[in-house]
C-alpha cells in the first residue's frame, strides 16, 4: 500500500489546504466558524465535527474486532487516513487561525486535537497497534468541548459545582473506602484463603472492591462458611455506605437547585432601588446593603 | 387446523359483531364505557381489559417456552385466536364509536391498539414466530392506558414531572457516561487483552458498561493485575457517579414535592391585605408581621 | 426415640405448667411482664425471648446443612422439642391471661406465636421436614413485636411512615418496572436467542430483573454483538431509573425531619403567651392564631 | 537467616535509640513534632510517616502473592525489619515523650500502634504466616490517625454527624434487613432445593445477602421457574428498599450541611441590635427589617 510509505507529503499537502482556506475564507470569519457556536455556519461546523468525530470513533471500535480486522483490513486503513487527514486539517486550521496559536497548543484541547490527528497520520504504518488505538479513541474527549459551546452548558456547570463543592468531602470518603478495602481484602485473604480464589493480598482487595461496589463478578467469592458470613457483613456494609456518596452529591445538588428555586420563587423585592442589590431575604423590608426602603415586588 | 386458513371471515364476523354492539349500546354509551372511567361500567370494562392483557402476556410468555410449546401447542393456539379476537373486537369498536376515528387512529396507543389485535390475528398461521412475539407482547402499552385514566394518575405526573424537569440533566450525564465507557472500554482492551475476554473495544465498552453501572455479570472480567487495578478505579467511579443519576431526580423530587405538599397544606390566606407578607402557617389566622386578621382563601 | 410418638401428652404437660404458672404469679402480673416492656420483669422477659428466637433460628439454620444434620441428629431433635416446648408455654400463657384471648389469637402476631409453637410441636416427627422448617423460621417475626414494645419505635416509625407516605408511588414505580421488565424480556428473547441462555420470553424476563436491579448472576448473558448493544441500553437505564426510588423515599424522608428539625432549630418566639400556640414562623413578630404580640426568645 | 534469631536485642537497640533521639531533641519538642500537626516538622513527620505506612502495607500485599514471595523472599524479610523497626522506634518514643504514658498505651490508637510494631518484630521468624500477615495490615489504621491531625478533619466530622445522627436508623433498618434476609433465605433455601445451589438455609441466607443487595456473585443462583419467580420478587423488593439507607444518610446530610454551610456562610453580624433580627444574608450591612446598621461579626 503506497498510501502508509507518503504520511509527509500527505501532511505537507493538507497545510497546503489549510493554508488556501485560511487564504479564501479569511482569518476572522474562520475563526468564528471553528471557536464558536454562535453563528449558523459555526453550528454547522460543530454538528459536522460531532458527526465525524462519532463515526471515527465507531471505525476504531469495529477495526479492534478480529474478525471485522480480517476481511476489511483494507477499507478500515482508507478510513482512517480519510478520518486523521481530516483531523489533521481541522488541527492546523484551528492553529493558522487562532488569536494565540501557542496558548491554544498548550491548552488541554489544543493537546489532545493534537494526538487525535497528527500522530495516527504518522503512524498509519501500525494501523491496528494497540498503543495507536487509545490515541484514536481521545478524540471522543472533543465531544465535550464541543458541549461546551453548546446548549447544554448551563447543566454541565450545575454539575460540575455539585460535584466540585462536594470534593473533599468525596476525597475522605474514598481514601476512608481505600483503607476500608485494603483492610478486608487482607482479612478476607487469611480468612478464606485459596479455596475460593484469594490467592494474596492484592485478589483480596480486588474482591473486596467488586464486592463493596455491589458490583459482583463472581470470579472470586468465598466458599467456606467463615467467609461468606465475613463476605455477608461486607456486602451489608457496602449496602449501606453507598448512601454516602448519594447523599454528600444528593444534598449539594439539592441545595444548588434549592438556592436557585428559592431565588426565583421570591415573591420578595425585585431589587433595591438606591443601590441595585438583587438579592434580598424573603421578607425583607429593607435593602441589607445601603438600608434603603425596599418595594414590595406585586404577588403573581 | 381450520382455524389458520380464516382469518379473513373472523376479521369480518368481528366487524359485524362490533357493529351490532355499537347499534345495541349506542354510540354515546360506548364510547363514555369503552374511553372514559368514571361510569361504573366504564371502571368494569377497564378492568376486564387489564384482566384480559395480563392473561394474553401470560400465554405468550408460557408458550414461549420450548416445553410447553410442545405439549400445549393446540391450547396456546385457541387462546390466541380468542385473545386476538376479543382485541380486534375492542379495536374496531374504539374505532367506530370515536369521535374523530382517524386521530385515534394515528395517535399512539391507536397504534399499539391495532398492532396487538389485526396483524397477530393475520398471522395465526406463524404462531410462535419471534416476530409476531413482540407484536403481541406489546399489549403491556395498553396498561399504561388503563391507569392514566385510573387513580394513580396524580402519583405518575408527579414521577413524570420530576424525570422531566430533570431531563436534560440526566441527558448530558448520560452523553457523559457513553464517553467515558467508550475511552475506558478502549483502555481496558489495550491494557488487559484478550486473557480476561477483553477480545475487542466493542467488548472493552460493554464490560465498562457492565461494570459501571455495578450490574457485573463476571462474564467479561479482567485477570492481569493491572487490568484488575484498572477495573478497581473504574468500580469506584460507578460507585461514586451512582450518586449523580439519583442526586438529580432526588433534588428534583423534593422540590416538587415540597412545594406540592405546601401548597397542599396551607389552605391558608393568600397573603397580608395590610402589610403583603406572603408567607403564613397553615391555618393561620392573624398576620405573624402585622396582626391584622387574615382572610381564609376558599379550599379547592 | 420416645419423644417423637408423644406430642399430645407433652402438649398437656405444658398446659398444665401454663395453668400453674398463671396460678403462682398471678393474671395480671403475668400479663404486665409478658405483652408490656415497662417493667423491669417485662423487659427481662423481652430479652430471654429474644435470645431463645435467635438460638433457636440459629438451630434451624444449622440443621439444615447435610452434613452437620448426619451427624448431630439427636442434638437437634433435643434442642427443637425443647425450643418448641418453651413457645408453645408462651403461646399458652398469652393465650390465658390476655384480656381478649380470641382476639389475640385472631391478630397477626397470635396466628405467627401458634404457627411457630403448636405445630413444630405436633409435628416433631417430620424434623427435617422442608416445611416445617419454614414455620419454625416464621419465630423471626417475633422479633419485631419485641422491637414494637422496645427503645426503637420511634426510629421504626418514621421510616414507615416515610415508606407509606410513599405508598403509592413505589406502587406506580413497581408496577411500570414489571411492564418495562416484561417488554424489555421479550424483546431480548427474540433479539437473543437460545445462544446467550435465553431459552423462553421468562428467562428474558428474569434476565431483565436481574440486570435492571443491577445483580447481574451472570447465568443468563447476551453473548452477540446486538443483544450486548441492547443489553447496555437496559443497564444504563437501569442505572438511571435506580435514582427513583432513591429519590421518592429521600424526599419522603427530608420533608419529615426538615419540619422536625425547622420546628426545633427554630430561633423564633417560645409560644404565644396568650392562646399558647407553639409554632411560628422564624421571626413572626404576632400571633397568627390570636394576633397577641409575641415575645421573642432569647438567643443561645 | 541471623536475623530472626535477634528480635530481642534489635528491640533493646531501638530502646537505646529512642532514649537518646528524646535527649537529643527534647521531650517537650519530640511531643509537638509527633503527637501535633501545628509545626512545620510535625507536618513533615506526619507525611514521613503517611508515606511509611503506605509503603509497608503494599510490602506486606506483595509479599502475599506466591509467585513474588518465591522470589524476593529475602527482600521481603528485610523490608519487613526494616518498617517494623522503624514503627517500634516510633512507638517507643511516642511512649517515651507522651505526658501520660499509660493512658495512651491504653488508648485506641496506641494499641493499634503497639499492635503494628512490636509483635511483627518479635514474630518475623514467622514471616508469611498470614495472622501476622493481619496485624501488620492494622498499620493502616494509623492514617485515620493523621488525618484527624490533618486538613480534612472538618468533612470527615461533617460526615461522621451525619452517620452518628442516623446510627438508630441504620441499626434499625439493618436489624430488619437481616431479619428479611434470613426469612428469605430459608423460603428459597426450600422453594428451590439443591439444584441452584441452595444446599443448606445459611447458604440461603447468604445468597439472600447477593442478592438483595445487589451484589449478585452467581456462585448461588436458582435454575427453577418457582426459583427464579422468588428471586425476583427478592430483587425488586432490594432494588427498592436500597433507597432507605440512602434516604436516611442523604436526608441527614442535606440537614447538617444546610445548617453547617449557612452558618460558614455568614460571617455576617451576629443579630439586629435594635430589632433583634436574627438571620442576614452573608454581607449585610443593614437590617433587611428595621433598617438599622448591623455590626459585623469578627471573621474567625
Amino acid at each position: 500500500m503506497t498510501l502508509l510509505t507518503l504520511p509527509i507529503p500527505l501532511l505537507l499537502a493538507l497545510l497546503a489546504a489549510a493554508l488556501l482556506l485560511r487564504q479564501a475564507v479569511g482569518r476572522r470569519r474562520l475563526r468564528q466558524i471553528i471557536f464558536e457556536a454562535d453563528t449558523p455556519a459555526g453550528k454547522q461546523f460543530d454538528l459536522a465535527l460531532l458527526a465525524l468525530i462519532v463515526l471515527s470513533v465507531v471505525a476504531v471500535g469495529l477495526e479492534s474486532d478480529p474478525s471485522l480486522q480480517g476481511r476489511f483490513q483494507g477499507l478500515f486503513l482508507r478510513l482512517e487516513v480519510g478520518f486523521s487527514s481530516l483531523f489533521s486539517l481541522e488541527y492546523l486550521l484551528r492553529l493558522l487561525c487562532s488569536e494565540r496559536p501557542l496558548s491554544y497548543a498548550r491548552s488541554f484541547f489544543g493537546i489532545v486535537d493534537f494526538l487525535a490527528s497528527i500522530p495516527p497520520l504518522l503512524g498509519l504504518g501500525a494501523v491496528g497497534s494497540k498503543y495507536f488505538t487509545v490515541i484514536r479513541i481521545l478524540r471522543l474527549m472533543r465531544v465535550f468541548r464541543i458541549l461546551k459551546l453548546g446548549l447544554y452548558i448551563r447543566e454541565a456547570d450545575r454539575l460540575k459545582e455539585a460535584l466540585l463543592a462536594s470534593r473533599r468531602k468525596i476525597f475522605i470518603f474514598l481514601l476512608m473506602m481505600v483503607n476500608l478495602v485494603v483492610l478486608i481484602g487482607a482479612l478476607m485473604y487469611v480468612i478464606e484463603g485459596e479455596a475460593g480464589g484469594f490467592t494474596s493480598i492484592p485478589t483480596g482487595i480486588y474482591w473486596a472492591i467488586v464486592t463493596i461496589t455491589t458490583v459482583g463478578y463472581g470470579d472470586v467469592a468465598p466458599v467456606t462458611p467463615l467467609g461468606r458470613i465475613a463476605a455477608s457483613a461486607v456486602m451489608l456494609l457496602g449496602y449501606s455506605i453507598i448512601a454516602v456518596p448519594t447523599g454528600i452529591v444528593t444534598a449539594e445538588l439539592g441545595r444548588t437547585g434549592t438556592d436557585g428555586s428559592k431565588a426565583a420563587a421570591s415573591p420578595g423585592p425585585k431589587g433595591c432601588d438606591s443601590c441595585g442589590e438583587p438579592q434580598h431575604l424573603a421578607g425583607a423590608r429593607f435593602c441589607h446593603r445601603c438600608g434603603a426602603t425596599l418595594i414590595p415586588r406585586p404577588q403573581p
